[in-house]
């Protein structure tokens, strides 16, 4: 029998999803199970873009373009230029999700041994994907302590070598929630431009940042050749089943060479396209209700978590996740017996141990991301049950 | 400024793509143009699919688990079980097309520098997905004049050296059309075992065999830890669109790999899996007129092609493209004439320079590929164009 990869081998499963079986065996057995692991939004998809689907005429489902349809681009364009960025359709490539848009943009701009430098805990999957394409991953360490604040620069500047050719941030962060004031985002411009670096910036989460303040993107730092920023209506309208990304960048070469992985996969998903360019338009409302509601769940949980003995979480002023520490060793094993042994009143919870979101072995043992993607009756029952099982662990 | 990767600037442009800025251009003063370069079939996608569109009742669109839908899957095994493929529907797992299929089973499979052996001229995304990969490309060479057929078992083994991993087959061949005998398979399956290889089979185009013998795949070879078996919707549907492959395995291992990198890209599109399942059921009567479709459309094309002079086809036993020889020094130069400078009463042929299906350079020079997805009017149109343009080049 042929060997698999080492690649494959080292790969890490994902901490999000690594659980799923274990919370499809309790369910078989009849129990329920408050998923606070994945960043799933119960909110409903904008009706307009529903409506879009049943609106479908085309006789043949064909291929896109491989940079995605001109038509959900100039959409963008325009709703960009609402958070101040200003970028030309023809600089939009619409990618298979955000995740296609990073590790196509990885692919574009590093190779296999090349350095990246990531705050950690980060976005698990970039993980995966600086594994996938070969590249050394160097972390500096934000702290729960310091409500996962930017590490001083100091920080970043210890970790470049002649190696390092890009630094990723998630802004506002998964999994943490944290948002980088204009500060820190001038600091990253300063390394980035002194050690001639790329910036990739994860902009998913720009509509929910809930400290009244107006959102910075990486785009508006006024280093156009060095940023390539990652999107994805996954979120924002509560579509992530529709896999609709785009990377996004000033830098022409990157652009084409882009282009050219982009081709070979021949183009992103034609039904997500329709789906995405219906939402865009006329969702203004919809976005406000969303902002509004997650802020209200946001303000519930992390009140309700602090609330249970041992638990601290910090206030995340952004996205709809964060990473709280529990009063246990292994967060993963705790994590594991609530899906496996624990039940209140027939009911579990399942959460994301955050050992995972880290590069660092051995950091975030005790912690777990939570998305507070559920309403507020099922959060408040979400956190009764984690009570009781951290009692009775 | 940053530069682009080593990797990036390597990676060729898709040779079926390349020419489309040419080709828009054309089209932006009112030319007319046959698209003969790319295998956008232009069937109606199955009623019955379009209509499952318009009765997608969720309200969230939310993301699919990373192996694809369950109801998917298991409408999968009943039609494999028709062509003789006796699968379970957990070694089914649903990707974003064939494209993310391959380029996940060969990162699952192979490291950089690693070896796999194809035959040219193939489909020139392996090459892309190979490079992607980092994988030193072999191949075998068949010839036009011996119809495109597997050259001698010992051809392949030349090939082979201690770095050796793979074989790939794309059976029916994109872009000959090449049906492999049962015979040729059996000399495939005994270098695999020999060797201790994988068998990468690309089975897209099962549908459309026209020698009218059985289609035999290769997991019916008896080889069940050696095979991966990658398919897709797309063609068999005409729904390229929708994005959704399927990568089958019977080794666990192999499959239990690919699906950590699925779990880092999430998730496969979900309104592509709910039209690929209505598509499954209750359509043997649209495969059959397709079927019947490309026959007719295939003898029609390739007889007109050989009746311009100088320009030779082989009779491709399957799939929908044919890689033909042209009286022309420089397919590639004569492509880019036909789509910026001759017109036919307005209108023009677009093809794929066959060059870039070869990765022996120089190979090809003088061949095209062209796909009769066109339906036999235009089809005879576009031989009128491109025999008056190689009258006129």
């Amino acid at each position: 029998m042929p060997k698999i990869s080492n690649l494959g081998a080292r790969m890490p499963s994902s901490p999000i999803r690594k659980l799923a079986p274990l919370a499809d065996a309790a369910k078989k057995e009849g129990v329920k199970v408050y998923h606070l692991n994945i960043g799933q939004p119960d909110l409903p998809t904008p009706q307009k873009a529903l409506d879009a689907l049943r609106q479908v005429s085309r006789k043949t489902l064909e291929y896109s373009p491989s940079e995605g349809y001109i038509g959900l681009r100039e959409k963008l364009v325009g709703y960009y230029r609402k958070f101040n960025i200003d970028v030309r359709a023809d600089e939009i490539i619409i990618t298979t999700g955000g995740s296609e848009a990073i590790l196509l943009g990885l692919m574009s701009c590093l190779d296999p041994e090349d350095e990246i430098v990531m705050v950690e805990p980060g976005y698990a999957n970039y993980i995966s994907f600086a594994r996938t394409t070969h590249l050394t991953v160097k972390t500096v360490t934000s702290r729960i302590e310091d409500g996962f604040k930017l590490p001083p620069v100091e920080e970043f500047e210890k970790t470049i070598t002649p190696k390092t050719k890009a630094i990723l941030l998630c802004n506002p962060s998964n999994p943490t929630g944290y948002v980088y004031t204009p500060e820190e985002l001038q600091q990253i411009k300063e390394i980035v431009v002194k050690h001639n670096l790329f910036l990739f910036s994860d902009e998913v989460y720009r509509e929910f940042v809930y400290n009244g303040k107006p959102y910075l993107s990486a785009l508006s730092l006024g280093i156009p050749e060095h940023v390539v920023m990652i999107d994805s209506v996954s979120k924002r309208y509560s579509e992530c089943g529709i896999r609709v990304g785009m990377l996004v960048t000033h830098n022409k070469e990157v652009h084409d060479t882009v282009m050219k992985f982009c081709q070979a996969r021949l183009s992103p998903p034609l039904l997500g396209q329709l789906v995405a360019e219906a939402s865009i338009e006329g969702t203004q409302e919809y976005s406000r209700a969303c902002f509004e509601e997650y802020k209200a769940r946001r303000d519930f949980f992390i009140k309700g978590l602090n609330e249970i003995p041992g638990v601290y979480s910090p206030v995340p002023e952004g996205a709809f996740y964060t990473v709280a520490s529990l009063p246990v060793e292994d967060a993963e094993a705790f994590c594991r017996w609530m899906l496996t042994d624990f039940r209140l009143n027939g009911e579990t919870v399942m959460m994301a141990p955050a050992a995972g979101f880290y590069e660092t072995p051995g950091l975030g043992k005790n912690q777990v991301r939570m998305a507070y993607v559920l309403e507020k009756e099922e959060l408040a029952k979400a956190l009764k049950v984690l009570k009781a099982g951290l009692e009775a662990y």
